[in-house]
């Protein structure tokens, strides 16, 4: 495979879904799902996609209406539409109640939302849990607006409708679980979030397409905070990731190619900081941003809850809230890139692999191995000679059954995947045995 | 209460107290006692004191004979007193034994003890334990001495008598004790030590007049050393507070206003050092000074020796030994200020509410809960519209049953004073559970 | 003694074993021991000398042929020698097979090993278990061989013999044992390796000169690599070290006088690692280099082996494999001096004085021990009298069974050399006990 096949192959179907008008409810979700599972039938693939009631209970929640919306706009006494949500689906406050009514230019300003410092860009606004209407526009554009009666149009519906989300699991060998969540009720934004649909649907396509796995793995596709509650709520879901997970990866804003990122477990220590961390280490020679869950914003805060307690860390390119364009119309096409989504997929590839080999590992002879005689050693000995094998000595010495293998590759400074071939080499020799992971 | 209103009680008190010629025994102890009491009868309450007479064992050491002193003074041959007891007290080395002798310069210097290094001051100076006698004056005064007879007078008396200190205890609903020590044995000095006492008597009135506390307050007000040792060897006091004390507070040089500072306890970990460096974090903006237990110097000594273990840390302003004033005359009255008073009680007020709420707290249902509905978070949803609840979201995050409240306040970097409403916010709509502490 | 007489008896034997031309196996080898031999002779005491037979087994070893050398040279076709074994025994690859033809220049290139960075200097080079033959030369002189016919003798022979290694011990009181190692394996080259048995042999006559130690103290003299792994595979040698070695210090490149070493143990954790950079510490004023466990190469590789797990660090000056004349004909005699082995010599007599009183101590009163009464504490008590006795005060306060000596002079930052009169004078003073260690 072209090592730029993924990013493109994640890039073009961002630009797919990209238009859609995504909220927590609705026809957006539909629409991306299945634009998802097109991508899926290809691999012979395809999600199982659930539907939960308006006024399903969830823990300390309520699943709310459905919202659709089918046209949005303002015109002027001349008829002239100064705005129109065909142009830009940002440009109205999502879950917007339905209005149809005239109003002068200073009534009309107390449902519009700008950027001020950021006068140029369309804000992303909602409301989900208060019934309101709200335009988005640049404060620009808000400026311009004449003295003048506005003809004030949102042509929408709030009913009892299903929120909709969506599951796949890739059975392996074990069923202990490695776990991915995405979500899909962002509108026109392409890194918050486009991408982590992408990347969730190219790493489907990369588990299928390399089975053999030991670990089994799940993938949710979810409404941010309520899509998470609702999906730990129900099926003993909580119960059964409780006792399987063994780490889990929110996938959000993994499309452009400016930082590297990991917001940490509620703690910080759980298998899948460590994993991230490590990988993030030697793909980026160390420059990547480590957020502490202090930064936390997406669904990792309802993994890592109270009681729920799951071992999610989120994974991103530019984290969510911390770059410019987020939450605005600058989160647009522009700002994602094959080079952005191939290092996101190359680096949770990495993290698949090395949770393969994540072992506890014990070598099976007392004192060094005698590596020289099976090869794995120079036979002369002089100055320098030993650099090479090095990484060699070092895993020997550490597998000793008390690190696994991000543990080992922590201290002696080696990537997993430089480890990996010396693991089946040992055992080949059968020089290593697994003790427990 | 006005809030220089503590500050200035307690500059009025050190100002009372400053002029007794306090020892580790005596009537400077007993004027003292009095004053303390004299101050809590305004609020209906009064200290128990105890007498122990000398010779009375206490672990390794022997209550020492009671001192009294009624004059001190040296005059040269024309009968000019060139150094009078009554001007300040410090001028004699206490416990110094009777005399009344004519000595030429030579001899009598050998008894003087002055600073060489800080020529104006007169020092502070004891015998406790071996009888001797001496005087105490300026560097400057001693080299102006002529050569002449003088006549060396100290009419003291060493007598079989009793060391005196005193308890007072504030009930609450639990058994579980805060205590509070400070000494009552220094003469003429003003930081150290009648601001010690100062703050305790004010804390026992605030205490007092804020009724409904959860702990126990005890406060103890000793001579330094021998006293805390016959403390601890008496009435079961030992075994008493090592099952009912949960922090305590050594409170010694608490009226300037340089320095806020902790001296540790043995191993800096319990929850008196823990609450108190949270309170001065935030209440100095991180501009305290932190001293390990091995700048120790007063009674936490006692408190945190082998088999004593009690979790007890000092509270200081510039602490002993630590500032330039420390132990001479200059340690007076224009050392310590209404400021330098006030600053100290509202750290150990704040202490005191910290170790209220101080619990193990745990959110009662999965998932964050939907604040929303209940009026505790924005309902609609945009950039930069969440840092006025993060403190909020921040402690539900952590009230998992893993972390007392100062755990989560320093995790989240909220002061424990804004977190207080918070958990008062949550019990009170029944989100929130303690699970111990 | 001369403080400077234990570096000039190690200077000397240094001196007298450099020309031994040892290897792995073979009469270097014995020539060095019988010279450790004489030297403990002097005190009355000898190695116990043992032979391996080659092909035993040794874990995942065999032990090779015993290696023989005569003679080695280079003629020209003039009969002229351009390499004489005799001048230097680096020129000779370590256990060269024999070989006596002629070949042209050509060919002769690649039988000679050289060092193109250090081309004035002949490389240390050895084949140990491939067989092959190979001349060691300056890349200076490589380059001068003229286009000729050479003569290219090794007279030399592997045979079924043995390999040698040898041990003492000094009991002590108690069975848990202090462990040294060093090896015998190398050719002339000072540092690495005469100075670790010269200072072996030294720390031998030092145990011998000051009896009554509580620990038995072990020494053992082995081949690098083969001899460890030998030495543990035999006589239950493992089983016994692993159930009575308290700390274990493997000498090496100890005659420089350039800077102090430890490579720590596989966590840096034991005892051994603990002690020996608490000594260094002090004795370098904390300018000493302190490796981890990654920068190993030494025997402490099989004494920290997987399984094998014993608490060894390895000590040394200049480290192996860090100092620029470190293998090649530049580790000559002008490398080390007395100084240099002096300054190794006080290191590890201090460390065996450490650990001869590194208990743990609890103090046998409550509260501080009265200490004016026994003549231990000032009389008077005035400003900057407490200096002096702040030692004493600080090993009391952590005299309390929870920290050993190591600890304790960690934590108080004071040497353990002037603490032992403390730990003495507290026991005779009926003070202080002995928790355990």
């Amino acid at each position: 495979m072209n090592d730029r096949q993924a990013g493109i192959n994640m890039y073009r179907f961002c630009q797919k879904i990209f238009p859609f008008c995504r909220s927590i409810t609705g026809e957006g979700v539909r629409q991306t799902l299945k634009a998802i599972n097109d991508e899926l039938n290809t691999v012979g693939a395809e999600l199982e996609i659930y539907e939960v009631p308006t006024g399903t209970q969830a823990f300390d929640w309520t699943v709310p209406k459905e919202w659709k919306i089918r046209n949005a706009y303002i015109e002027n006494s001349l008829g002239e539409r100064v705005l129109d949500y065909k142009n830009n689906n940002l440009h109205v406050v999502g879950y917007s109640t339905p209005i149809d009514t005239w109003m002068d230019l200073e009534e009309l300003k107390e449902y519009i939302f700008t950027l001020p410092d950021q006068p140029d860009l369309i804000p992303y606004v909602t409301s989900y849990y208060k019934e309101r209407f709200g335009f988005c526009m640049s404060e620009t554009q808000k400026n311009s607006l004449k003295r003048d009666k506005y003809h004030v149009v949102i042509d929408s519906e709030l009913f009892q409708g299903v929120l909709n989300y969506a599951e796949i699991v890739i059975p392996g060998k074990l069923n202990r679980e490695i776990f991915f969540s995405t979500y899909i009720c962002h509108p026109s934004m392409a890194n918050n979030e486009c991408s982590g649909p992408a990347l969730a649907t190219e790493l489907i396509k990369y588990l299928l397409q390399n089975k053999d796995k030991q670990y089994t793995y799940r993938f949710v596709f979810i409404p941010e905070t309520i899509g998470s509650i609702t999906y730990l709520s129900r099926d003993r879901n909580l119960q059964h990731l409780k006792t399987t997970m063994l780490a889990g990866f929110n996938l959000s804003c993994v499309g452009d190619n400016r930082d590297y990122s990991i917001v940490e477990s509620i703690y910080g220590k759980t298998l899948a900081d460590r994993v991230l961390k490590n990988i993030l280490y030697f793909h980026t020679n160390d420059h990547y941003s480590d957020y502490s869950f202090l930064k936390r914003g997406s669904d990792e805060r309802q993994y890592n809850a109270p009681g729920v307690d799951l071992p999610v860390v989120c994974f991103c390119r530019s984290k969510f809230d911390e770059y410019p364009e987020y939450h605005s119309s600058a989160d647009n096409m522009s700002l994602v890139s094959v080079e952005g989504f191939q290092g996101s997929y190359d680096v949770m590839t990495q993290v698949i692999e090395a949770l393969e080999y994540n072992k506890f590992y014990k070598i099976k002879v007392l004192c060094e191995p005698q590596l020289g005689k099976r090869g794995l050693y120079p036979t002369v000995s002089k100055k320098g000679e030993y650099d090479e094998v090095r990484p060699l000595q070092h895993f020997i010495a550490y597998a000793d059954g008390k690190n696994d293998l991000v543990d080992i590759s922590n201290r002696i400074n080696v990537p997993i995947s430089r480890l990996i071939p010396i693991v089946d080499k040992l055992i080949d020799n059968d020089l290593l045995g697994v003790i427990s992971g």
